[in-house]
């Protein structure tokens, strides 16, 4: 099954809702600008490479309702959508990286507003493409790091999900599987927002992939019995040093493979590399409602009003990370240097 | 509010449900000791010394449930009982001890049955009282390492829900707020049975002491960012050199204090100290229901059948152990030194 997580359709933003799934499989089709900005920050749609490509498309349709004949005009208007999109959601950078490119398209002195509208468009569709070319570049790099009956653990879902399609970490799985080898997949389930339990567990058994769930807190346990070869995730930013902030639970995993001397990998995109970030302290931490974690499926799992804290990411500094497996190939340590000579190719 | 998870009233045993908590407090009253032993398998009463108290109440109950005239009868009919809760759970000692100690209890040579009964009621109740009276000197003892404005960091519940009353880790917390210091608590949630959320967080709102909830995967966060002094655990058996098996995670907790140097303390009387362990490879380690994992509160989390792991402990190497607190006083490394000699004083 190919998996579509968003696309545009009849003039409308098409997305999977993610909130939703296992257990539903529902497409939101939006038409309104607004509409595509809330479900970045509810997260029905997530995952740093769709967040940007979300962002593009919601930009692209903002252009498409202008009503103004005037290009200036229009482009006034529509930099305040860019705003908008700016505030949604504030880890990512791939969001703030595909808005920056919406915006240079949009400086470009096009001939009228027609013209403008339908580069927005072509603009929002090819960072789309790209975002899928990507994912299947990532994937040939970083399957020849997958050795034949890998047992791997993954955390959250970078999966087709988190992207355009095909996915960033699970693209290095799918591509591992797409060339003959055997692995197995161990599903933490992620905490609060459960990402993997109800969206790589739901990916994983699409595929026919062989995987098993367990709580983020037995990572430990089986790294440590010697039954985790090697984990791989995807990434929110990356700083130019290689600390790589992604969902909450990478750092312990990090700490773990460490000390267990196994591979900790990372696969994103280009796009998810901040080159204005020297180092990890440096990238915004999105702390989110408390609710999301004292709650589960609308169940209240603690004691009523009973206090939490709800970081939705953290910070692994880079000398913990094996590989950044990028569409430009692997970077190793030092990463300072090597993630410099990505971006010169 | 003084908490009492196991009491002997009207010849039952009432227990508070625990799986009820926090938001329905209902008292459970026995009087057929199958129930009682139901009761430890569906952790309707956990954590290691409670579980022990329990099965020695149940095994009173046993008793008392006797018809039989004939000393040897009841005895023989009793060993059963015995057999049946030493199946109940297998990773916590304080079972297995606790029925050692009932069934070193009923083969005294006593004079009648009545005389039996009484004993083996009376040595349930010793052994409930005396595991309160564990937890305040533990709690003396350990409040010592525990400075003024500590943040400290838990695991599980290892409150007086684990415990006959008091408790382990939270009876060190709560002796060093009787002792005027100032401190506030991390709870993690724990997955998959939330004890954390359900358990921990509703024993610190009842105590007043400050207390923020936290997913399992968010404490290396908050620990790598200085906001974590120390972390305080109980335990479910400990082998003769300091390895220590405790709800899942905890091990992971034990490499983030490594990693980060501070403090990583366990907290747990005599009776889960399993001399005859050597090592930790040597416990065994309880693999519960995969639902327990992919369902909360009833709702399914996962796509339906999806395959799950459910290890309900982990080990902890000793070396990653600051120090052992126990009724007899503060065991430090090299822990088969230590440990031998808090059983010689």
């Amino acid at each position: 099954m190919k998996i579509e997580p968003i696309v545009w359709k009849n003039s409308n933003v098409c997305v999977i809702d993610q909130t939703r799934l296992p257990h539903e499989f529902v497409v939101q089709e939006y038409d309104d600008p607004e509409e595509v900005a809330r479900s970045i920050e509810t997260m029905i749609v997530r995952g740093a490479p769709l967040i940007g490509v979300t962002a593009a498309f919601g930009l692209a349709l903002a252009a498409q309702k202008n009503t103004s004949p005037s290009l200036e005009e229009a482009r006034k208007s529509w930099s305040r959508w860019t705003e908008r999109f700016h505030k949604t959601r504030p880890t990512a950078v791939n969001l703030f990286w595909a808005i920056d490119r919406m915006k240079k398209v949009s400086a470009r002195n096009w001939k009228d507003v027609n013209e403008w509208k339908k580069k927005l468009l072509s603009s929002a569709q090819a960072i789309c493409a790209e975002d899928i070319l990507s994912c299947e570049l990532m994937g040939n790099h970083g399957q020849v790091l997958i050795p034949n009956g890998a047992k791997i653990l993954t955390h959250c879902n970078a999966g087709a999900l988190a992207t355009a399609g095909w996915g960033t970490a699970l693209g290095v799985i799918r591509s591992a599987v797409k060339a003959g080898k055997k692995v197995s997949v161990w599903v933490d389930e992620t905490r609060p927002f459960l990402q993997g339990a109800r969206l790589t567990a739901w990916e994983m058994k699409e595929e026919g992939i062989p995987a098993q769930l367990i709580t983020d807190n037995m990572a430990g346990h089986f790294i440590s019995r010697g039954e985790v070869d090697l984990i791989i995730v995807g990434a929110d930013r990356i700083a130019s040093n290689g600390d790589v902030a992604n969902k909450i639970g990478t750092y312990s995993l990090a700490v773990l493979a460490y000390e267990n001397k196994i591979p900790m990998y990372v696969a994103a995109p280009l796009s998810t590399i901040d080159l204005k970030c020297s180092e990890g302290s440096q990238i915004p931490i999105e702390e989110r409602a408390p609710k999301e974690v004292t709650e589960v499926g609308g169940q209240l799992i603690a004691p009523e009003g009973f206090p939490a804290r709800h970081p939705a990411f953290d910070v692994t500094p880079s000398r913990l990370i094996t590989a950044i497996i990028t569409e430009m190939g692997v970077a190793k340590p030092p990463f300072s240097h090597s993630i410099r000579e990505l971006f010169q190719q």
